[in-house]
């Protein structure tokens, strides 16, 4: 029903306005990008008040965001679509025999700036109460050689538990629960960490009124957040859920995958640590650059 | 090609995180709109770095959105969505017997606040040397009885002949070329004016960096908006351009109709105008209220 009581000529119109010299790849994406919209907006008969009302979110989204915030990042992950872009860019890497580890979406709480941690170090500058300290360490090898590669620069940041990572939450020192750690000559790492804990995410602004408009919960399962380094491999953006959280089945931005699942286990002779989490990963080489 | 590679279920499980207390409507939009933005990216196979660069385009959008621009709206103006929603809203009341005059899009320049005007005045402000002064007049009648409506508020605004509206202008007086003005007991009307000129819309933020992509330019024909207003009548918010416009076959907003084109004559005999337009206008009574 619907479109045909519409200009049956207008969106082809409106695509047909790309001038020749609009590169290629533009070209490929401005026709399916305004064929879905206009056809969205004429299968739900889309009103100018209801259209306004998504103007306004739009609006809202960039005068709430900044260095410290990215709340148009935030509207996209609430509707799967960090996700699904990150499942697109790496569906070829993942399929293939010698897949690296599983990819997972950035999310916006980033900092490029984490500071250097030695290996066996701790990213815990502020220690809580309720916290439960985790040795996580693991091997990263080649996922063709199966080598162990030393020198991956491994940057990591969790929340605490209160549900805020530090850029979020004046207690916290700057870069609390954040740091980059590098494997050793065996490809080894290691380090402190906290068992992460499920929190809700920020739903003051659009992201948060979509939520409420749709019934659902703002929660995401406890995770850590990686991005893996190395001049020769391909970079990983990940995130590791533990086993045992409530959320990741109903993760508010969709990110869990199956093969991000981890177990905390106890940690036994360890006056630092109660559990131990071992991850190992497989990076792949970068593809050869013929000059 | 493509959709299969990807986890087929992914877009089910989106929509379906909907609760069971959003409401009916909000339920109708949410999964169009989720299905057709999770297949635009599937089809171009849409990168995170791409994404991330639109993620940036909206942000930057709401921050240079205030009282005085609004960049949401224009980003959705130059892929024809405004356009299309007023086509939507007003479709079934266009092809009615009794059919208003023709819609067209509100644009990112009204204001509420424009002064009343008496009938005969004038809406210039700031007299330009390049502007050609036309008295536009007409009568307002009722779509279904052609009888005259007395006490129609018409609300018009329109560009100097620099391309710019006074709030874009520190040159131009409060409110320059804004007026409403009230159609007398003949539903007749009438003001002085300048005759429009065609002019690209702000080429300086997202819409504009979109319009550059697209290699199109941001140009609009010469047009003055309009909004009627009355009790009992259906408002009516319109554009109506000048038949001897060269953009009229390429608005960068897609907002022309056929039936919103209209013909500037000279004028003889007036010390004030040497252009004149007649322009009448048919409204549709409110729906009546069951109480």
């Amino acid at each position: 029903m619907g479109a045909d009581k519409f200009d049956p000529n207008f969106t082809q119109n409106v695509i047909d306005a790309t001038g020749p010299n609009a590169s290629a790849r533009t070209r490929e994406i401005i026709g399916p990008l305004i064929r879905h919209i206009h056809d969205f907006a004429r299968e739900v008969n889309l009103t100018v008040d209801e259209w306004m009302e998504g103007v306004n979110l739009i609006n809202w989204a960039g005068q709430m965001s900044d260095d410290r915030r990215n709340e148009g990042q935030l509207v996209c992950d609430v509707i799967g679509l960090e996700s699904l872009v990150d499942e697109i860019t790496f569906a070829a890497a993942a399929n293939a025999p010698d897949a690296h580890t599983a990819t997972a979406i950035l999310g916006p709480f980033f900092r490029h700036d984490a500071p250097m941690i030695p290996n066996g170090g701790t990213i815990i500058k502020n220690p809580v109460a309720d916290g439960i300290v985790t040795y996580m360490h693991g091997k990263v090898v080649d996922s063709l050689t199966a080598e162990p590669i030393p020198g991956v620069i491994i940057d990591t940041w969790e929340a605490s538990t209160n549900g805020l990572y530090e850029q979020q939450d004046p207690e916290q020192d700057d870069c609390n629960l954040r740091g980059r750690i590098t494997t050793d000559e065996n490809g080894e790492y290691g380090f402190y960490c906290l068992k992460p804990t499920p929190y809700p995410v920020p739903d003051d602004g659009p992201a948060g009124k979509i939520l409420k408009m749709l019934d659902r919960h703002p929660m995401r399962p406890a995770h850590i957040h990686l991005i893996t380094t190395h001049d020769e491999y391909m970079p990983i953006t990940t995130q590791i859920f533990s086993s045992d959280d409530k959320y990741l089945k109903n993760d508010s931005v969709f990110a869990v995958k199956d093969s991000l699942i981890v177990d905390f286990t106890p940690l036994e002779g360890n006056d630092k640590a109660t559990r131990e989490l071992v991850y190992n990963m497989k990076l792949k080489k970068q593809p050869v650059k013929t000059a």
